[in-house]
Formats: structure tokens, sequence, C-alpha cells
């Protein structure tokens, strides 16, 4: 039997990573982008399953470090807004001026948030008194409700997470999971009765993140955003990026230390042991379906998706191979897929009456990461046939059907992880150097398009300032792992363990 | 030990069933109404719980029919619902002229859908060219897409489901589940070749829904809603509604048929095996946090909440007593608790520094099934006691742990089950009889209130409008459950097995 062209599943060569990602999200059927809204594409079910296992794994997180699920509105009033919009200005003022933010007051000014925000002003027939708009985070309307329920130092730690759509008005060109105006989004937040709560909290985070991140198989670079990038109201951001074929960087998650600030804009307080009013301290921790982005984008091929088997909808798809030639050969698959099952894996038999050769193309265009092949001549012999998407393919006895299931799902999370981590290494350079030449800023060396630069970098604002402009690239900030010894500073010469990367940003 | 007046725990009387149900909500920490935002309650993670786990349920019942979850945007934009509008008076004008709808034309007219949903005109500083709405339901969206998807017999049935966020601008007065602005909301969508395909999903709904009123311990009363109450677009609805402790009957779920009405309004058309065009049939089935609304209404008591155990976040609280004697007893519970959880049952174990009546109270306002007390006498005779939220205490040998936490569950709802028949049934009576008096339609008995009046009715509409105004009350429709031999109808006279039921709706 031929194999059938490639080239007829329509799916762009991934060398081309910008064609084939919007491709492949539709053919393999995760979502529909033909809703009549732009970055608002309609969830299949392929894509909302997966979706909701990378939810689930997130919430088994969550239990495991007891925070509890709520569900905020959608609609926050405006004057809820201004409230953040003071802060906002307040924090930005003490920057700007050295001072600590608790000794200035706030003043209202535009901070440009409602520049990103949905706006509900009519209902019904109606012009509302006060105008709403759609959530695209939840400090202002938590933190309204925060400061009701925190009374005393025994109601916290109080750890919160909820899972639910955000919008943000993109004006930016928009992609799948990776730039959308309504987000199927995950955020935590906590309140703390100190700063080394709220420090304990991120250092929490840091390890749900990693936890994560070895379940879906990648490796990401994890920085401290420089105070540019810091999210308002932040005393700092860290964030997690993941590397993509096309060696730009995705952001999937962020955690944030407020320290007392949102606390003082919102009234969060609780009494001490002492009987004393006490600001909280506080933590943000979100992510998004840009998770399953980096999940689709990092592991794929050129053949389609190949899903990490934690999050895949189908971790093995049966196949019986001629069974019109003796019938026992479905009743033994049957029988193979109930065991799997009972066992807690996700199966599924396909026995449509479809040249082997289609099915195979079909199910590696969704990435399903275990085929198990049955026909007569293996009934026979008490033996199936099982690929692996990652490539290869084995012999097993019919005895070892569980085990060996549960083998080789192992081995495509560790062929996935060392890809990743490849990949990961390939994209990324020294940093080629910078020097002044008769007063101007010259690279020492080319900045190709597609990679990533690592530096040692202990400059100030300025200094990053020149080496943005010469590369065209971002800073991601302080990576949390340093050197071990320190190096000198790309730019002052300064010995220094900081090390940093440059890289463009989706 | 004293037990502490009923009265502190702030809980009405539930014979005062309109001050009763909004402080329970509260009082269990189901939501929070402090939001600012009318109509908009907080899910607290007790009551978000409950909910998931109904959804659970459903999503189960979607699983074994063979129902796809998809997720589809919230924003709609405004002409997808002209269409709907064109639809809707097109079959207000077959309905008033006795034309079938596909002799007619559609016209465009407002039909007051407008009135009732969140518009979005704005985005950021931008008037948006075309205004959009936050869905009320997902028709318009929904088969704005099926149009596309649907393209031969082959791809028939198509069944799919979501839940999902869905808003009503309210003008009544709001109650927690009841009615909302932001509703949480099930609606499932299907698409038939003809119309004994849509028939069958009809029936199949129905089922559904028996199965999930059994597991939620409650009987109701299902009907074919009168042409007047048929939902915009529907050749008929079918409603299934909860009887309320003040004798107000709920809608907790509606199925439609709506033959190819839609299918010829939104283009969804497939070739069928002849190579002909032919409009689909189509069902919808949609449910809410109603129903949590009745399981918190009907079930609970004075003391507060009662679940059903296939709804309780915890179906098994355990209490070390006076475990400051003997530290065994800790130990004993914790081996307990973790034989409960590896068998499936959601439990937690109480072991607080408070007086035993005190966590009584609590965990009985939270409505858990089961409490299960150890004491250091228990532990020496092998034994603990097992108290029922439905009443009744018996003691158990350790052995048979999992057996009687199962049994006693399962007597819980025998309980639960036979008490909301007697509810139900002791808020409906016969209805008193209309006669005409000197031109006068004149009743023949007592319309109390807080009663349902169930009555054989063959009227027409104007009959059924009397009777309507006579009393005050609406006809939910034809019971699907007729009379087995006939009865004089109310109003005409005539003999029909046609059961109606008169009731207050919420």
């Amino acid at each position: 039997m031929a194999k059938p062209d490639k080239a007829k599943r329509g799916i762009p060569a991934k060398a081309d990573f910008n064609a084939w990602y919007p491709s492949i999200v539709e053919i393999a059927d995760l979502v529909d982008k033909r809703y009549p809204i732009k970055g608002m594409d309609v969830w299949k079910p392929y894509g909302w399953k997966t979706m909701s296992l990378i939810d689930g794994l997130t919430r088994d997180q969550m239990d495991r470090t007891g925070h509890e699920e709520y569900n905020f509105p959608l609609l926050v009033p405006e004057d809820l807004l201004e409230k953040e919009n003071r802060l906002v200005s307040l924090l930005k003022k003490s920057r700007e001026e050295g001072v600590d933010p608790s000794e200035l007051r706030m003043e209202e000014e535009d901070t440009g948030f409602k520049k990103e925000v949905y706006w509900v002003k009519h209902a019904g027939e109606n012009n509302l008194d006060v105008p709403m708009f759609l959530r695209p985070t939840s400090e202002t309307p938590m933190y309204t409700l925060f400061s009701l329920w925190i009374r005393s130092h025994s109601d916290l730690p109080l750890k919160t997470f909820q899972i639910v759509n955000t919008f943000r008005y993109e004006t930016k060109q928009t992609r799948s999971f990776i730039r959308v105006r309504e987000i199927h989004f995950f955020e935590a937040h906590t309140a703390h009765k100190d700063q080394a709560g709220a420090d304990a909290q991120i250092e929490e985070d840091a390890q749900i993140v990693q936890n994560l991140l070895h379940d879906l198989c990648f490796p990401a670079i994890v920085s401290k955003r420089p105070v540019w990038d810091t999210f308002p109201g932040a005393w700092f951001t860290t964030a997690v990026d993941i590397m993509m074929p096309n060696g730009r960087t995705l952001q999937v998650a962020t955690y944030h230390h407020y320290k007392d600030q949102w606390a003082r804009a919102f009234d969060v307080k609780y009494e001490d042991s002492e009987g004393n009013s006490q600001f909280c301290h506080q933590t943000t921790f979100g992510m998004s379906e840009r998770m399953l982005g980096a999940v689709v984008g990092v592991h794929g091929d050129d053949a389609g998706l190949i899903f990490p088997p934690k999050v895949a909808p189908i971790q093995v798809v049966l196949m019986p191979i001629a069974s019109h030639i003796d019938e026992n050969v479905i009743v033994k698959v049957n029988s193979m897929a109930k065991d799997l099952k009972d066992a807690g894996f996700r199966v599924k038999i396909d026995d449509r009456d479809l040249r082997p050769g289609a099915k195979h193309y079909h199910w590696e265009i969704k990435g399903v990461p275990l085929r198990l092949e049955l026909g007569p001549r293996d009934l026979a012999e008490d033996k199936f046939i099982m690929s692996l998407r990652t490539g290869g393919k084995e012999e097993f006895p019919t005895s070892s059907l569980i085990e060996s299931v549960k083998d080789s799902l192992s081995l495509i999370e560790s062929h996935l992880r060392s890809r990743s981590q490849e990949l990961m290494d390939s994209k990324i350079s020294k940093f080629p150097g910078i020097s002044k030449e008769s007063g101007n800023w010259q690279l020492l060396g080319e900045i190709k398009d597609g990679m990533v630069y690592e530096l040692a970098f202990d400059g100030n604002d300025s200094d990053a300032e020149i080496i943005e402009k010469s590369t065209g690239l971002a800073f991601l900030g302080d990576c949390v792992d340093p050197y071990e010894t320190p190096q000198p500073c790309a730019i002052t010469g300064r010995m220094t363990t900081r090390k940093q990367y440059l890289a463009r940003m989706y």
C-alpha cells in the first residue's frame, strides 16, 4: 500500500512555523476560526478536552497546595477600576521619585487600563448608570470582597483561584491560544500576614509551574521581569517563557508579589494577635490557554500534533487489522480497550472501514501518543504491535498490555522532554557583545532572526535600553538560575552572576 | 452539654421559606451577595464545588449519550440576532395566520429579545462598528457554525453541548441561583436528518432529566408548555418544574423541538443519500444553576442545608472525640478517612478544638449527609457512631465501615426522595371548578396561596385565559403523564385525558 503524499494533509512544513501553527490548530480540529468575531475562536471538542485536561492538572496542584476554587462575576463596575488606576499611578510616581509608596497619596489618573477592556454601557434599552467592563483579570473584583472576608489573622493565609473567561481588546494580530480576545484563564490570588508569607507563596507558585512543565514535557526560562515589564501594581513579577520553534518566546505563566500595595488600595486588612490592624501581603499567579499553544507549538511535527500523554484526550488508539478475515480480532481489541480503560488510560477503538494508512495519518495529525494494532496473525501469536507517535514500533505479548502501554507513554514523555530541551538549546546563543566606537554603541557580531541571546548584565535601565535598541530584542529579566561564577557584564564590564536573555517575545 | 439555641445560627424557620432561602445560601457559604452588581453573586468554594458536582453528573449523561463538549465565544455580533428576530416574527405570523412557516417570507422586526441583553458597543476608546451582546443562550452563535460544519447525512446527528456563563438583563427581583443576571448554564444543541431523529432526541433528553432528578432526589412535573409559553423559534417546549416549599414551581430544565425552523433561518442543510439538499431538524436542551437552587430549597430544613449524597462536597465528616485523652483516636480516624477516600467517598476530618455541639451545628448547616464520631470507648470496642443528616444515629463495627457508609448514604437518598415526594403531593390540590353565573365565570371554591391545582383541561386559548385570570395562576401545560381514564374538562365539560397544572411560577 503506497504512503499517501504528506502534502495531501494540507499541513505546511513545520520549518515554516508561522504557516504551520495556524494551520494545524484547525486541521487537528482544536478550534474553528470562522466565528464572526476576530480573535474569538470556537473551541471544538478535541481542543476543549485537551484544555480541560490541562486545567485538571492545574486543579490537582491547587488542591495539593490548599487553594480553594471560587467563581467571580465577569462584569466589573467602572468605579472599582478607578481604585486600581489610582494605585498604578501612585506606584509609577513612587518609582519616578524614589519614594516609598506608603508615603504618597493616591490620586486619580487615567492609566490606560481602560484602553484594553470591553465596555458594557447598555443593557436592554437602558443606559447603565455605572458602566461596567468585562474582566481582563480579577484583582479589582476579588480584592473588593477580600476586604470583607478577611477580619483576623486566623483568616490567613487566604488561598483562592478561579478558571474563567477573561477579555482583552487586542489590537495586535490574533493567534489561536496565543493572542486572543476571549481568554481561557487561570488565576490564583492569595493574602498573607506578612511579606514572608507572600515570599513563601511565590516559591510555591514556582514549584507548581515546574510540576506542570514537567507534565507537559518542556523546559522554560524563568525570569524576574525588568521593572518596566512588571505587572501594574506588583512589587515584582516572575515570568515563565517557553521557547517556540521560531525562536520567539511565549510567556505562559506569571506570578506577582504585591507586597501590601494592593491591600492599601483595596483596604485588605486584618487584626493581628496583638489586636493591631495590619495590611495583608498579596500574590497573584496567572496562566492561560497559552499553555496549550505551547504544547501545540513545541511538540508538533510535519505530520501533525504530538500530545504529551498527560493531556492527550486519546492516549492509545486501537486498530483492529483485517477483522473481516477473523472476527475474533474485534473481540480481542474490545477486551484490550476495556482493560486499558479500567487501568485509567484514555483509549479509542478505530474500527472504521478505511485503509490502515488513512487511519495512521488521521491519528498522527491528532497527536495521539500510541497506536496499537492487532490482526489475525498477532491474535494467533498472542501479541500486538505498538507504534509511538515520536517514532519507533515494537511487538509486545498481549499479557504485558498494561505495563507496555505505561512504559511506552513514559518513553514518549522522555522523547518529548529531550526534544524540547534540544529545541531550546539550539535557539540560544551567546550575546556577541557591544562596545562604544567613536561615541556610538556597536554590536560585536550579528543578531540572527529567530535566536535568543544569553548575556551577563548588570547595567542600569539606560544600559538596557541601549542593548534593546541595538538588537531589536527585549530583556526577559533576571534569570532565576544565575551564573555560578561571576561573568563580566556585557555593557559595564563589572563582574556579575546576573544571567539575562534577550528575546523576541510573543 | 446544653444544646445551643437554634436561633443563634441566624437561620429563619423554613416555614418562612421566603426568608429562609436567601439566608441559608449565605450562612452555608454557597455564595456571597455583597458583590457590587445586583443579581451577580460570588460563588464561594462550597457552592462552586456543589455546582461542579452537578455539572459532573450532567457531563456523565452527555458522555453516555454521545454528546461532545464545545465552548463558544461569549460575544455575539448584533447582525446574527437579526436573523433570529426574523425567524421569531415569522413563526408568530404563521401562528396568527394559521399558515405553515415554510410558506412565509422572513421580514425584519424587533421582537424584544434585544430588551433582555447586555450590549458591548465600546472597546477601549473605540465605538464598535458592529455592536455585540453577551449571549443569553447560544442558538445564534452555534447555528452560524453548524451551517458550516454540516455538509452531508454522514455528519448527522450532530450532538453538542457546552457549560458556560450566560447573561440576562433581569428587571425582576433577583434571587441566588433562581433569578440571576450572570447564569451558570448548560445547553445541548443537536441537529438531525429528520423530524423522527429530533423526536428521539427529545425522548433521550427526557430520560437524562429523569436520571438527574433521581440523583438529586426530587420528583418533578413535566409538561409540554402552552403555545404562548413556548421558546421563541421552537415547535414545542417541554419543561421540568420542581415544587418548592412555598408552593411555587421552579422551572429547572427545558427541551425544545425546533423541527426545521431554525435550520431555515440559519441555513443548516445537508445532502441526503440521494444527493438532495435538506434542512436539518434541531433540538435544544437547557439547564442551569437553578438545579442547585432546587436542591437547596427542597431538601434543606430549619437546621440548614441537606445535600443529596451524589452532589455533597463532603459526604462524611469524621469527628474524633476526646482525642486529648487517647491519641490513638486520631490515628484511627485518619485511617478510616483514608479507607473512605480510597473507596471514592468525599470526606473531611474535623479535629478543630471546638465543643462537639458546635461542630454538629456547623456541619448541619452545611448539609453534610453523614457525621461519624469515634471516641476512646468506641475505639476500645471497635465501633463508631454514625448520624444521618436526615435523622437517626446508629453504632456500627469498624470492620463494616465502607459498607455502612454506603448503605447510610443510600438511606439518606430514600429519605430525601420520600420527603420531596410528600412535599410535592402536599402542595397539589384538585382544582375547585369554575362555572358561568349570569354571564360571569365564578370559581367553585377557594384558590389558596402556595398551592398548585390539578385539572382536566381541553379548552382553547381563551378558555385558558379565563381560568388564569380567575385564579391568578398560570398553566404549566400538558402534563406528559395524562390521566389513564378520561375526565371532564374543567371548562368545556368534554371528556379528556389531558392533565394540567395551574401554578405560580418563579
